[in-house]
């Protein structure tokens, strides 16, 4: 059965570098399929990635090698890595892209990436799995894309560099739970905005399963806006008024009912959203 | 042979929507092949979604699967159907998008969609073909991207659910033939612009074919503009003219030598053309 | 081995264009493997095209097929080709796009594609290899991507028409030395910029490693700005100042870490660059 290597990278869709990474793979292993998760990362912009990929990776099949490229380092002394976890492999510069896999999750909410069990990491360093010339600025081409080839084929991950045990942890926002202090005030959820989609949807880094229980004594605070309930489909809600929903990764998500809730309200990656219940 | 699995949806390529919508199919099917054909439909355009599948679907492989979603109503009533005619299959949400194969023509010339002969359809309530958990927001991933994978394997399409005896028609704008009425006037064809594309030419619904034997007699006429000849190619127009030929799928296409011809006529979808012969 | 079939156009990503070219490809050679370079070629820049693919025919497995179709001339007189090299193919018009692998390379520099041996070019008028009816707008779909799938089955170039020995060769601007004219002047390079990437990258025409031994004494110019350093890795540059780099092509590039450097100075295509050493 083909191997399948995923793509995510900030290279864009107009320049060669994406077709020039494919064309060196199937060099390598010509078998193995290739899925585009995304080439419009923002250039350099790691956080983007690192919840690209989060949301994306369990959904392909076992044995999936997800292959990242956002490298504001590139040349430089950060390590290129390759981690192996259950069921999956990620290969990418160790820039905390990847850190949802091996980081002891600070979230009081249970992680999503719960059960990928003990996760490897190597560093790159074998040059044979390389192409022969490194270049200064695309070790996509010469390093990363080659080294998922040769892994696609069968190598071993601990044959590609020593482990490693400090990998770059990113230091994403995370929700805080803020219980009732006194008789008379509620219980706090501090959230924030971390991913709008292509529709202006907002996600939230808030889980909403939890959420649904409370549903007729919630409050949501985004912007000056106050939410107060939670739909069950998007055609549910009401015309022109920020609404939320359960989105599809769990997480609490606020929309305006076939409208872009980015923009129409002003809001941004970072926006503080506050729960109250 | 591998099975075709073709993807048209307004998703966007910045998100992982559809890269996700990959893996599954690919957790289901290891050996399917995917064409895109477009992920920039404008959010919740069924009309656009309309017209790119029918320009489309007839040029794959017998067998072909159309995976379509663009599905403003989802996690509404709105039922997920399949539909299979003779030598295709479409998935997606029942709002219309698929209804050029099986509507009634009213147009007064030939359909290019003839020859489909009967059109089965069916409601997607199966569940074993649907991923174990369904969201709220993302039938894409939950049930569409699952059953299309699982048709692919050779599951009959009648296993996915109940017979669909009125699945919804979009009412597309059709092109009038106005006969002459007296001495002296001259019949009309009443179309409008439907579909521009990537280089601003501007697709109208009216078929072209009929006009070449009239060529030296046709008057066209778009906003403030008379077009009065029908070119053989792009490159033997006027330059800064506008222009009309017969495009690749029969129809009349208006167009401005090597420029956008939307940009240059200040023209959207929907503008009305005259053609006096 | 399924051979593989890379992909360059103007076509945009948002029309179906793209994808009937492939599905037209799956029903001639089902087994046929698909790169999309890029469909971002500004419409009509066959001078862009012609960059791109240069960049990156040669990262692909021997065998590969090289599809380009960016052809402002499509139904006109331009004759639509085919070059086989040692390793590689390319179908596309003959309006110089591919003329990196035919013509006598007039740069001063070693050229990256010396090496490809004789170039044999063939007509493509072979009509069994083309779809049954040819539209005048859209070649892509009707001749270039049928006679790259049949191409892709073993049929041998030679079969597809009669051999040209003319082919298109397009004007590339080309870096010139001009050496050192009496003492207390310098040697100088007169190139110029010839691709601007998704980054803001300004990739120069002039061979890069040819200064590395000169490193300390070199002055770059372009527009009013001076840069007297090659840098080893984009994260090494100072923030904010226009730096150069040896590129992942051995070409002189122009960037500013971590910001788009065609906007921060205000450069387009065809700016000029002075070196003096």
């Amino acid at each position: 059965m083909s191997k399948v290597i995923t793509l995510t990278t900030d290279f864009g869709i107009s320049d060669h570098f994406v077709g020039i990474m494919k064309g060196v793979m199937l060099g390598i292993n010509p078998s193995v399929r290739f899925v585009d998760i995304s080439h419009q990362i923002e250039p350099q912009n790691i956080f983007q990635a690192y919840y690209i990929i989060k949301f994306s990776y369990k959904y392909f099949p076992s044995g999936t090698i997800h292959l990242c490229v956002v490298d504001p380092g590139v040349g430089s002394a950060r390590r290129p890595i390759l981690a192996a976890s259950k069921d999956f492999y990620f290969i990418g510069p160790d820039n905390g892209i990847f850190s949802f896999i091996f980081r002891s999750e600070r979230s009081p909410f249970p992680s999503p990436s719960q059960g990928e069990g003990r996760v490897r990491v190597f560093e790159l360093t074998e040059k044979k799995f390389f192409l022969p010339a490194i270049s200064q600025t695309f070790h996509g081409r010469d390093i990363f894309a080659s080294a998922a080839a040769h892994l696609s084929t069968g190598v071993n991950p601990s044959e590609f560099g020593k482990p490693v045990n400090d990998p770059v942890i990113l230091n994403v926002p995370e929700p805080v739970i803020v219980p009732t202090q006194s008789v008379g005030t509620r219980n706090e959820i501090q959230g924030e905005v971390v991913y709008i989609d292509r529709f202006g949807n907002l996600i939230t880094n808030i889980p909403a399963g939890i959420l649904y229980p409370l549903k007729e004594q919630i409050q949501i605070k985004i912007k000056s806006k106050t939410i107060s309930s939670l739909c069950k489909s998007y055609s549910e809600a009401e015309d022109l008024k920020p609404s939320s929903i359960l989105d599809s990764w769990g997480l609490l998500e606020i929309f305006v009912k076939n409208k872009d809730a980015g923009r129409e309200l002003g809001i941004k990656k970072g926006e503080k959203v506050i729960i109250n219940f």
